[in-house]
């Protein structure tokens, strides 16, 4: 059978290139070690492979539906997402406090990768109540805690984010479900909500004991009215069963039918439109999560979380594709390359040069992108554990900027990859027999949720590279100094350091520029920076592991030979690219008209 | 309603750009005008609004189903195609002689891009059954031309083309269909045919009184053996229903299930499997058109025109989904653009630069792509009907060169378009209730079928440019020449004209380079090659087009704005990667691993 995820790879990026081993030394993680980790690797792509992979197709096929008002599911997802928990990787990346197992979180993320290659749409579920938990774990009380986030730690609840609204999708400025105070409890302050909430994944179904949401609302002003804007936009736990087993006003309005993830239902939600008033008063009960007005503060926490996530499972989905095409064209025969016509026996396909570039073109992308992600993934190791606060606020910096990329990155270069994955399999792979079709179509959707593409760039270059006024990005630039100086010295890939020492300086420069503008002059540029400092981050990171897995080299030379081949693609191909975008983003009149001058 | 292709792009493609008016002077067209061609784009547009576009969900969601052996469609699909020859448009391409209107294939073209935009899989039916009658009308006997093509011509018959086998799809020198000799015929030339022909759309159905696949088979030699290689691939008419009313020997041994294009029926058809034997005989029962061992010349024919059409097609989808994405971006309200945030209304999508980016860029793709396919179909016109032999030689040799790219470019950069579509209608767009998701996973299928964009690149490099030693080339160079010559007078205009100069000589000299080396050097350098060839020409074409629009310029101003920041978007963001890949193409080290040293 394929790899979901190339373990010789995982482990060079994980051993040898991020070094995880230290991160053992720490008292957090005190705990675990190299076999340690190993073993829950082992077992993550066991569950994967056993109980998330063989129903990939069937939940694609059969959607989630509505039965009575209640959300269905196929069996096998909740059977897996079972598996999951007894396993214990839903437990893995907590502290023991909270009844986990105090993983690294760049390990809980690659166990993650295995069970998103082989069913993002039922890993949906456990990333969303993963990161649910999180976010209660750090900002409740305790009570709010034991009852809410403990039980989605332990496997028996399922958590969600509501954010959208139908007249707010992007724009959570705009939400407009009403939050009324209800008097203090011991689950904390208490509220009653009335609104609609729209793409809330994992939004009901019938598994485990209870849904947790966490919504977000405006508490109405003492006028009874809604403040503008972001104030008052507060974040309140709102479980869908009630401590004393009655139903919350959570109505299932109607579901969304997507082009994939299908597996994972999109609901509708209305909250305190009526139907259950367990006592009588209008209103789901909610329960204010950290202060008033915090809302969006607090949601960024898990959004950020969530991002990365999304990441993660973009490239999980891209990986996977390149196994299949790679196995594939190994196994099918079909003509033959330039000078061999006459030969009697058809050729496998990847004698064709084509069909290599676009597997070495998806190496590059999909693994880069794991590496991407990984790499932020031992960031938030870092900002919470590494031995001094320069260091841990260090780390919160850089990932603050590379969360935009590590969302963004594996999303679209994930998709071209499967995109790649499926010209190999030629007709076969347009059909629905294989597993290519669906990788594309699942993956689609990670330029989409979490904040599209648009929405990341302006994060990127509003908060975390112009407000930051560049610290983040001097960060960045000091590792990438550090890579392309240690490249120089190794021939084979000095080339690629002058590329890059050029492209950064490009790019730098670019910057330069646009700090120097007027906001309304510089954020339109957001896009093709995000594409630029997109691609120079994946050159880095390609360069960086070739500065690790050549001179010396690991044991294994085919891995080495393998990360050089993406390196040379991706420099002869992609990286250019960067020179691109940085010109247009320093050129005002690459911007698309203004609106009073837009037509077409 | 949205427009299907805007007619104010369309009229200026067609009149201003493309003078298609000096056709009408042509012996060919002389009962065409100005006006008959508004006219049949009003047809065409009414039929693809009232007959097509209504059922292209509907189509989707019931795929073609399998009864009793036979294949049943949606009825909406016999009646939008029975609608589409009632009003001329089944015969508008063919001369008077064959009961056709004569209409110049370019004006033909456009028509069928209103129908293509509005139902693609319905579309491809009518695409098919052109494409045959004119292979028929081209190749066969008066008796063949009676019998097979007039039927389809007059929307009675239908047609397919049958080439692919499961042991060669790209490879058709592997064919294993075995034609055996079966006596003379008023027919022609009788065979028993017998094998599998896979991935036939339109492989079967109850529509219009017969369907004739055109075969390619093997003619067994006298040892009854079947030749090696492309020697003895001949082409086969072979009806569903012979001339008595008898079944012939066609079995659909299963249907392929796609992503899209649902509405085509693709089939896998056993021929002389012994279910139906007509007279007792094995083997199905068909005709040769032509000469033994020219069907793959012939079939060229067919495929070269196939290929233009699914180039079509593909812009078609890209048109609509532009048009789709632009109205909804126009009506969303969300967010507010930088320096706007205390506002209290929110501003429609078309208010953020980057959506207005992703609207000029799929302007650019689409109308782009459109261009491309239509200046292609008007080379058609002139191959047949410029007034010179020269001229119609140098038509024919430059759209040979182009074939490959009318194909390629609108099925790769205008599924980036939809991509676009998709992503400014956010959550939506990913959801089956809107049809720029459709769109997107029916335009996946254009880069695969008619020769994937790799094969199409084989073609370009091996025989268009090299074996053609460039006069194609020449040719395209010179009309690049006149165009630079002509916008660098235009001060607006010189930037573009200058980059234009730079890219296509840089070019050049890497087309020189590669025409020095052994072709096993050479090919493997398809791909980029026509990946730059193909961004080079659309970056002629909107030069050209501005060349046209601006001075003096016509009426319409709104127009002259679009077609300027089109340009001004692929001069930025696009035509730079000319450079990249001609770069690369030049350059062996760009090339992936040779397959002895190829480990991933």
């Amino acid at each position: 059978m394929d790899e979901l995820i190339d373990r010789r790879v995982l482990d060079f990026v994980l051993g040898d290139w991020l070094k995880v081993d230290r991160l053992y030394a720490r008292a957090a993680f005190a705990e675990h070690s190299r076999e340690s980790t190993s073993a829950m690797l082992d077992v993550a792509d066991r569950v994967a492979r056993t109980r998330f992979l063989p129903h990939y197709k069937d939940a694609d096929r059969q959607e989630p539906w509505l039965e009575n008002g209640v959300v269905r599911l196929l069996p096998q997802i909740e059977d897996a997402l079972g598996a999951f928990a007894e396993a214990g990787l839903s437990a893995a990346p907590f502290p023991e406090r909270f009844g986990g197992l105090a993983a690294p979180n760049v390990v809980y993320s690659a166990c993650m990768a295995h069970v998103m290659a082989a069913n993002i749409a039922t890993a949906a579920y456990a990333m969303l109540t993963t990161a649910n938990a999180r976010l209660l774990c750090a900002f409740g009380s305790e009570a709010q805690v034991d009852a809410l986030a403990l039980p989605q730690i332990a496997g028996d609840a399922f958590g969600t984010m509501c954010l959208s609204e139908p007249q707010a999708g992007s724009s959570l400025a705009d939400i407009a479900t009403r939050a009324a105070p209800d008097g203090e409890y011991p689950l904390g302050s208490r509220y009653r909500l009335t609104g609609t909430k729209m793409w809330i994944s994992g939004g009901d179904h019938q598994m485990g004991r209870n849904i947790v949401h966490l919504v977000l609302a405006k508490i109405v002003g003492p006028d009874g009215v809604l403040p503008a804007g972001t104030q008052g936009v507060s974040l309140f736990a709102t479980p869908k069963t009630l401590a004393d087993g009655q139903r919350n006003d959570i109505v299932v309005a109607g579901l969304n039918h997507k082009m994939g993830y299908r597996g994972t239902v999109n609901c509708l939600l209305n909250f305190g439109e009526g139907a259950a008033t367990p006592d009588g008063a209008p209103g789901a009960i909610g329960y204010l999560i950290g202060q008033p007005g915090q809302g969006l503060a607090i949601m960024f926490h898990m959004m950020n979380e969530a991002r990365i996530g999304v990441g993660l499972g973009a490239a999980a989905l891209a990986c996977r594709g390149f196994a299949l095409s790679r196995r594939y064209a190994r196994e099918r025969l079909q003509g033959r390359p330039p000078g061999q016509r006459d030969a009697r026996a058809q050729s496998p396909l990847v004698a064709h040069a084509d069909v290599r570039r676009m597997l070495v073109a998806q190496k590059a992308f999909a693994e880069g992108a794991l590496s991407l992600v990984l790499f932020c993934a031992m960031l938030v190791d870092d900002e919470k554990t590494a031995l001094t606060e320069e260091e841990r606020s260090d780390a919160g910096r850089l990932l603050g900027l590379l969360t935009p990329l590590a969302k963004t990155w594996p999303s679209e270069w994930g998709l071209a990859a499967n995109d790649l994955a499926i010209q190999i399999h030629g007709g076969y792979g347009y059909t629905r027999d294989f597993d290519v079709e669906q990788l594309y179509r699942d993956n689609r959707l990670n330029a989409i949720h979490e904040g599209t593409t648009g929405i990341q760039a302006a994060d990127l270059l509003d908060r975390k590279i112009l407000r930051d006024e560049g610290r983040g990005l001097a960060l960045l630039g000091a590792r990438v100094a550090d890579t392309i100086s240690r490249a120089r010295l190794e021939p084979s890939l000095s080339g690629w350091a002058h590329d890059l020492a050029e492209l950064w300086a490009e790019f730098s420069q670019t910057i330069a520029v646009l700090a120097e503008r007027d906001n309304r002059r510089a954020l339109p540029h957001a896009g093709p920076v995000q594409s630029a400092l997109g691609h120079l981050v994946i050159a880095w990171i390609w360069l960086d592991q070739c500065v690790v897995a050549l001179p010396g080299g690991p044991q294994d030379p085919n891995l080495a030979a393998g990360i050089t081949a993406a390196a040379n693609h991706f420099f002869a191909f992609e990286a250019p690219r960067v020179r691109i975008w940085s010109n247009a983003a320093r050129n005002d009149a690459s911007l698309p008209p203004a609106l009073s001058d837009f037509v077409l």
